[in-house]
């Protein structure tokens, strides 16, 4: 670890000099300790950045880089920097002790945050184009001729994203942030908390190093950077995990309020965990449930925003829950330095992190709680320069106290609090103001949809916890890539994750209304009404004889009519066994209110589709690979005529495979010219033509 | 009119004392005038008036009342509502030509809102379940053993929307916003601008007098609100149109920036129409550019939050943009009282108005704009108490002016600027600081492309027009139900419209992660791995025998098998006419490389699954209405043997028909128990049975 926390800005580690005295703040620099042992590992000062042009460079050259890139090309690098990461981590462990973490707490922010990225990588191939603009949502007809079309777009924002991370995890904070941002094509400026600042630079040194990073695309600034937001406007956003205060000064500035940057926050809040009233002691769901909440007070010493703060239970089961907390935690929770095999617990982040937890836990005292299990004393036998404290319980028997609610110990700190009736334990959880996860212990369906439904709206994550998923269950306290993080009110009022949702946090929309040609342009998806080339008319090849690499959007297949006969109906419904009386029995079928009389099988229709727009040499089409928003809507009578247009809707390579996927449109027509039935087709197809020997 | 315009709350209409000298804000009843005539029309006030009382209602009984309705059963009372105003339109037009509307611009306020209602009734029952909880997303699988699933939901918000309306589409602006929170299920408190709110109090009256409104899901407050904000808390959300400058005062408001009350606001903003360098005069672009900038300077009086203040054209274009918007103005534009006959273009809404917009057309002539179509001077031969304006178009050599870009005469007043190239006029149109809506006319896809993407992240929406759609557009400065309207920056930030995106912006997203039996409880969607009922296990009857109001989730139909041959390849290739080499040609098929071989057509497995799960004598299945989410997983090779799992997903239940839709989850498996294919076939079951004589 060098003497002064190093950024990465402009394409360059900067270190302060060694005569830069005090930083933007006019601070000297800050002192960095190790969590259990009080020694320095570090100092942190911005004195002398250029702040200004670290955004501006990842305006122009870190959005001009990203924007070489599609979806798909950005999804593969967020692998390759997984990959970087993993091959590296056991230094990131090291300097992860150091911040007071267990193996165990370093696993869920190392390989948590490495977790993240590979997630978003799959994501990213598997729901996103291989474009660089993602649309939203059908197209809307706003003409009756169809030349008129509506269709929304998110395009990429074209400013920087700033991420303000807490302390507690610094890696997985950081990488939860920037992989959707990257993914979206945004450039990052990422800003850790000083505390463990120096484990976010070694992660950033590691992808700096891996040479994989465009440029331009993350920039790192270790400490402080009080004028921050007067350096932004429009088109830039922050992404902010803190404190609900410091969430509150940042929001208030002017460019947030009336500039157009966007402010999305995520603040601890008052998290809950409800013990259903059929989960008494001796059930699955009782134990699930104190195992879940130990886990919660103890895991990262209980510095996270998504702890429970709250153990809501039936009145009558508390004894029992404090009982079983209490043996649990005895029988279990081992407080030290994480460095030491034995020990489960670290201790806070620093000596700071642990004077505020105890005064905290004062002020619960002083609004009526009792400790119930542990106590305030320092734990003996520790370094008195670590930061250690004892897991605590508080007891409350007054479930309307103002400060269970509202006063948070950011460590190893629950309370207890009674509740009568469903709606009582819903409006308790509904008095944090707003949390970022609620659990409910429950095996009973009924219970769990009554209190989810009535907290849902206060909540950003809901886990539901019984029997048949206490193993599987990831845990209260875990945000996952692909659900969303975040809460209304108290937890901030954002959100973040949940797969490609955090992505298009990232992107404007925009509802984009022309003709089916210039949306054909635009989006690179070709809409009904556009000109097609249909492959006899044109002279050209079938569609189907066409590489990925030559098909180009409009090929069409336009087939021959064919006509269904009773016997065709008759054959079909005996091959396949199907014999529905629609198709079977005349005088049944006229008394269904959608059919003339007997009418040919909608898979007979499909199937015949297929027989007319296949061309069945060998060739780059691979596989017909699924089918999509299949409608039947005009019945076909024996002695209709079917016939079918393909065309090539959305060609979309994969970047790693020797194919990709073509959306085909189909639809078809009878002999008035009415659509009997539209689908969207699936095929893989290859790159490049197959050789012609095979 | 009365003499003081009644509020309408808690049920009851509600009219200040003659005594009420002064309303909350201490200010004396305020005098609304004929914006032609200048006679009084009504006074408003409110002084007296019980808000948090409005609000609470709205919260408790408002909220009671809708949260009994589904999604279909609120959306068709929007229809209900669309009818009963319909039917007495007539008295709204009246009115509305007293605030200076001609019956073209009435049409677009009245007919349009009334469109609203129409448009949001039918998305309600189209895209929206007929339940109360709306499903977002995909499963997402969080654990490998299927025990632990995620889902997100979105839930209605427990509290009230308020509605501040602008004064220019006092119908149109109160049910564009009305309409998507009432299907939301949450209840309204309207509140419009004084100067046009007689006309939101006869639109709320036919509401009322309908008898249509469940309690408490609409409330109208004329008169103004000060304290507003300091009633408000979580749950509860505020829409505004209107200022700038006034958003930002309310969005500083505690309630939002930390109470978690949600604020969006759309505010009038500098929106541009770029001129295309290929759309020179006497090409159909170019007249259908100038047709709009015209429309959209004169519909209104040009008082549109969408209507076009920038006419962004290549340098080359200026003088003959000029002189074909002086032609038109001159041969069709008459201003005048809208209740004469030969009016086109009605007084703004008043001469406080028509004072503010002349101040700010002075401000952009002393930055240097200058008048090249008509003048400031008011029309010859008006009644001076009216608030008439003549169209006003200024030219600005300095395309980097500030004040062309920022300052906003809010009437028929627009400006020339030149451009040079396409991402000059992509810069020119982002100095806008972010705008509702920018038009672009050009018959070139490729320049239709490069502009849209560049400016795309500063508008809200973009309308491409060109000879293609200039017949059939909408045009400039309408906001449509299926498209967002909203803009970042300077339009407000906010989003209302699009459709169901709207409806879900009065909602939370909630992540839920729990047991397939317990997501199926929540959401009423059967989730693979609950508990399901094979009904020849069960001893029950066939699913297909079952009524909509019989069947439930998870009856399910477990097939038996049936072994695939060479023959029923060859069979079904020759039926359909699809010899696609994969399944006629072993070596062929071998070479390719997802299959062993020959193998079985995808949709002879499709066609197959119905002949194994179908029930075939007539019941209440009524027809197989589609298809979706088709994935081919695993080939099936001559020897095979496929069998079929189909389980009632989803039931949906049609208000006004004798039927509804069952989505069923399919499944087919071959003999070493891999999934094959799946997807959800779509039937229409009927309510009841089917009377045993047909």
């Amino acid at each position: 670890m060098t003497e002064m926390l190093p950024s990465y800005v402009q394409g360059e580690w900067w270190t302060p000099g060694a005569d830069a005295s005090t930083d933007a703040t006019q601070q000297p620099p800050t002192a960095v300790r190790d969590a259990s042992t009080g020694e320095i590992v570090t100092h942190v000062s911005t004195a002398g950045l250029d702040l200004a042009g670290a955004l501006e460079y990842a305006r122009t050259v870190g959005q001009a880089s990203l924007r070489e890139l599609t979806f798909h090309q950005r999804a593969v690098l967020l692998k390759q920097f997984a990959l970087a990461l993993t091959e590296r981590k056991a230094e990131l462990y090291e300097l992860s002790a150091r911040t007071g973490a267990t193996k165990q707490d370093s696993w869920v922010d190392i390989d948590g945050g490495i977790g993240v990225l590979f997630s978003y990588s799959s994501k990213g191939r598997r729901e996103l184009p291989n474009t660089k603009v993602y649309v939203d949502g059908p197209i809307e007809q706003l003409s009756k001729d169809g030349s008129f079309l509506g269709r929304h777009i998110y395009t990429s924002l074209p400013g920087v994203a700033v991420q303000i991370n807490a302390f507690n995890f610094p890696v997985w904070g950081s990488l939860e942030k920037f992989a959707p941002a990257f993914l979206a094509g945004v450039p990052s400026v990422v800003k850790p908390a000083t505390p463990t600042g120096y484990l976010a630079e070694a992660f950033v040194r590691i992808l700096v190093e891996s040479g994989l990073l465009p440029d331009g695309s993350l920039q790192l600034v270790s400490g402080s950077v009080p004028d921050l937001f007067d350096h932004l406007r429009l088109g830039d956003l922050v992404a902010f995990t803190g404190s609900a205060s410091t969430a509150e000064r940042l929001r208030s500035h002017e460019s947030v309020q009336t500039g157009g940057v966007r402010f999305t926050s995520e603040t601890d809040s008052i998290n809950a965990s409800v013990l259903g009233p059929d989960a008494v002691a001796g059930t699955p769901e009782f134990d699930a449930y104190v195992r879940q909440l130990v886990v919660e007070m103890t895991t990262k010493a209980g510095q996270k925003c998504t702890a429970i703060r709250r153990a809501v239970v039936p009145s009558g089961s508390i004894d029992d829950v404090v009982d079983a907390v209490r043996e649990r935690i005895a029988s279990r929770t081992v407080v030290g330095d994480p460095r030491d095999e034995a020990t489960t617990m670290g201790p806070l982040a620093s000596v700071e992190q642990r004077d505020e937890v105890l005064r905290q836990v004062g002020r619960l005292v002083d609004a009526g709680g009792r400790v119930v299990v542990g106590s305030t004393d320092a734990p003996g036998g520790m370094n008195p320069d670590g930061a250690f404290v004892a897991p605590v319980l508080l007891r409350f028997d007054d479930a309307s106290t103002e400060a269970v609610n509202e006063v948070e110990a950011f460590g190893p700190v629950s309370s207890v609090i009674g509740y009568e009736s469903l709606a009582d334990a819903a409006a308790i959880v509904a008095r944090g103001g707003g949390s970022l996860v609620t659990s409910i212990a429950t095996h009973d369906p009924a219970v769990a949809a009554e209190l989810t439904t009535r907290i849902a709206a206060y909540n950003g994550r809901v886990l539901l916890l019984d029997r048949d998923d206490a193993r599987s269950s990831t845990g209260h306290g875990s945000p996952l890539p692909q659900l969303v993080h975040g809460g209304p009110g108290r937890a901030g009022g954002g959100e973040e994750l949940g797969g490609i949702r955090a992505v298009l946090h990232h992107m404007q929309r925009t509802a984009v209304q022309g003709s089916p040609e210039m949306l054909t342009a635009l989006t690179g998806i070709w809409h009904p009404g556009a000109s097609a080339r249909p492959y006899a008319t044109t002279g050209d090849e079938h569609p189907f004889r066409k590489s990925l690499a030559e098909l180009a959007i409009g090929d069409q297949v336009v087939s021959d009519a064919r006509t269904v006969t009773l016997e065709d109906i008759e054959t079909f419904a005996a091959f396949t066994g199907d014999t529905f009386y629609a198709h079977m029995d005349e005088e049944a079928a006229a008394a269904n209110p959608f059919f003339p009389g007997r009418v040919a099988h909608g898979y007979l229709l499909v199937s015949w589709a297929a027989g007319l727009f296949v061309d069945p040499a060998p060739g780059p089409v691979l596989a017909n690979s699924g089918l999509e928003n299949l409608r039947f809507m005009t019945p076909v009578s024996p002695g209709d005529e079917i016939r079918v247009e393909l065309t090539a809707k959305q060609i979309t390579p994969r970047e790693t495979d020797e194919y990709g996927e073509v959306r085909w449109d189909a639809v078809l027509r009878n002999q008035r010219d009415e659509v009997v039935a539209q689908y969207d087709v699936l095929t893989l197809v290859a790159k490049e033509r197959v050789p012609a020997a095979v």
